[in-house]
């Protein structure tokens, strides 16, 4: 492995400690070290609105009483060269005298677009672009995705039985997998910044929707598709502290707007956008999201909001988990067809299988959703 | 690894070279080593009637010009000690003047039953048993199963979409799983003694069931449950040279006795086993396998017969495709609820899951039904 290979790797790791932490900001990890390899400071993005990974790694290069003058910096994204709630890094990264940056990936932030290398350049600095670009772009997919296509990146979750059923036709679903696979569900909650579900199932099941079988910093909000607002204001999803945003159709009479009131007394943001049928305009509402900052929408809805969902084209990736049983008949993953050929089948790619506690996680993209 | 590990390992090797070739006897191999390492002889089991891995593997150190005197024999598989086509491998062990035997697992035959190491240790050559002893018993699952439960290991194989669809409701079902899988799908094929379908899927899709995908000295045998001997003579199942057994119910009326005649002119074996509903008893009918020298038997067949494979607990193992795409409903894995609660789910534990092409094979086990 090379050196820059190496510190690429090692600053990919800290990029992956941001997951549950730098949202809506994208995950970023910088390792400074010298032309001979030693390390002098490293460091990962912080909350929003606290310190980006090369300020970071600045910081611990400068506690450790390091002198970075002339160093290289390996950052897994484009340094920031716009004043946000933080300083611009590339500044930053040149007042500390750094010499050389290898970035895996230019930011697709229209406010920083390749300014950041520019001015590194301007001030000098040798700049290497492209190691670890794939995996420093994986890592932040939702944040590509919201900067590119301004809408989040759709990650369906399922839980099944091996033969496909999420629920007996009786409705009994809880728990079809095991408590490792939930707890590993918890953690792709943690990652996301919001957590789509629909009215059926705040019905059916009252979910809380928030992560607690893995530690997290911070929580994802929560989003509800709610055509008529029938979410009731005692629902289990109402948390303190957590922002909440339900989605509605175009009802306008006064019962409407009452149910309204008390949701909105509820803290929860209220947002119509009917389509033609009165009900919630999916793809209005994935680009209100991108607006609000959400780069991961993890859906964990049923069978009809699942159909809508893929049906309407919205769906990026399934997050699938597999238990070790056979239901038989009952409800699928997701309300679509019936098909009368296989050539009209929702076509997927995996992308990773892997075993979690006793059950099956599966990892499966819309082909092309990954091409922007 | 310690010596007697990795001689082992390469007795395992040559095991599963003998996959496709031994059946219905059991895949063994056999390294020969000097005491401080040097490998003078190895083999496997050759066709049924051909020599096993321990005259192999002293006719490989022979050939060689090797005096195997004082040696290790490391073998998969105690050495037989019946005179069966072939002569006593201990006896011939013993004769070369091998001085110590490495042996994975005790025969489960009743015709060996301990008396192979038994006779080498008696004619002073030092026996160790155990190393390897579970791959070498994973890898003869069906012997093993048919040598101490008198039936064969059952092993159903499925081809589903992720969301577990097998075919359209309209029943088109070819092909959803991609080439790959269809050619891994004939290596299991090809290293089970026998494929068995149902007379449902002779009808609808007329399959020939041999082993084409993959290159193989033999091809397994095929079964066909036919209750009312339906199979027409003229289907593609039967091929010239490959032994066909029919099971039948008990229906004794003269148009059924005429099919029989023409089943049988084709060279099928025709055996009747009614259930008091006068369809095959399958159970009965596993019996009777394993009397006709099945270790493994492959399942292709539909919805139906493996529901009923299922629900009278026959089913050992289910070898799943699973098609990177969402058919949504349709015919599911097999004809088994519906259930009203999720604790009467067919339970299964997953052993492997691996991507073969763009799909994925998943195996899984009936808990408990290797435990014999």
């Amino acid at each position: 492995m090379t050196t820059t290979a190496h510190f690429i790797s090692q600053a990919l790791g800290l990029a992956a400690q941001a997951l549950f932490l730098s949202n809506p900001n994208p995950r970023v990890g910088c390792v400074i070290a010298t032309p001979d390899g030693r390390v002098l400071g490293q460091g990962f993005t912080q909350q929003a609105g606290g310190p980006h990974a090369e300020v970071m790694a600045l910081r611990d290069a400068q506690a450790a009483g390091h002198d970075v003058r002339g160093a290289t910096a390996y950052v897994t994204l484009e340094p920031c060269a716009h004043q946000g709630r933080t300083g611009p890094c590339c500044d930053a990264l040149i007042a500390a005298g750094i010499g050389r940056v290898v970035g895996s990936i230019a930011d697709p932030n229209p406010l920083v677009g390749g300014q950041g290398f520019a001015r590194l350049r301007a001030a000098g600095v040798a700049v290497e672009v492209g190691p670890g670009a794939d995996q420093a772009r994986e890592l932040n997919i939702g944040f590509f995705s919201r900067m590119v296509r301004g809408t989040p990146w759709v990650r369906l979750k399922v839980a099944a039985s091996l033969d496909g059923t999420t629920a007996l036709a009786n409705g009994a679903s809880q728990w079809i997998t095991s408590a490792s696979a939930r707890a590993d569900g918890h953690a792709w909650r943690a990652r996301a910044c919001a957590v789509l579900t629909g009215f059926g199932t705040v019905r059916s099941d009252n979910p809380r929707l928030d992560v607690r079988e893995v530690a997290t910093p911070r929580q994802p909000q929560v989003v509800v598709i709610d055509s008529r607002l029938q979410t009731p204001p005692d629902a289990a999803l109402f948390i303190a502290g957590r922002a909440c945003t339900i989605y509605a159709g175009g009802t306008l009479d006064a019962e409407f707007a009452a149910r309204k009131a008390a949701l909105q007394a509820r803290g929860a943001a209220v947002v119509q956008l009917p389509n033609p049928q009165g009900k919630v305009d999916l793809h209005a509402m994935l680009i209100d999201l991108g607006r609000r900052g959400i780069n991961e929408l993890h859906v964990e809805a049923g069978h009809q909001l699942n159909g809508s969902l893929l049906r309407e084209g919205l769906v990026d990736e399934l997050l699938v988990y597999l238990a070790p049983k056979l239901l038989g008949p009952g409800l699928g993953m997701a309300n679509i067809g019936p098909l009368s050929e296989l050539a009209q089948a929702q076509a997927l790619e995996f992308t990773s299988a892997e075993r979690v506690g006793p059950d099956l996680r599966v990892l499966a993209r819309v082909p092309g959703r990954g091409d922007f």
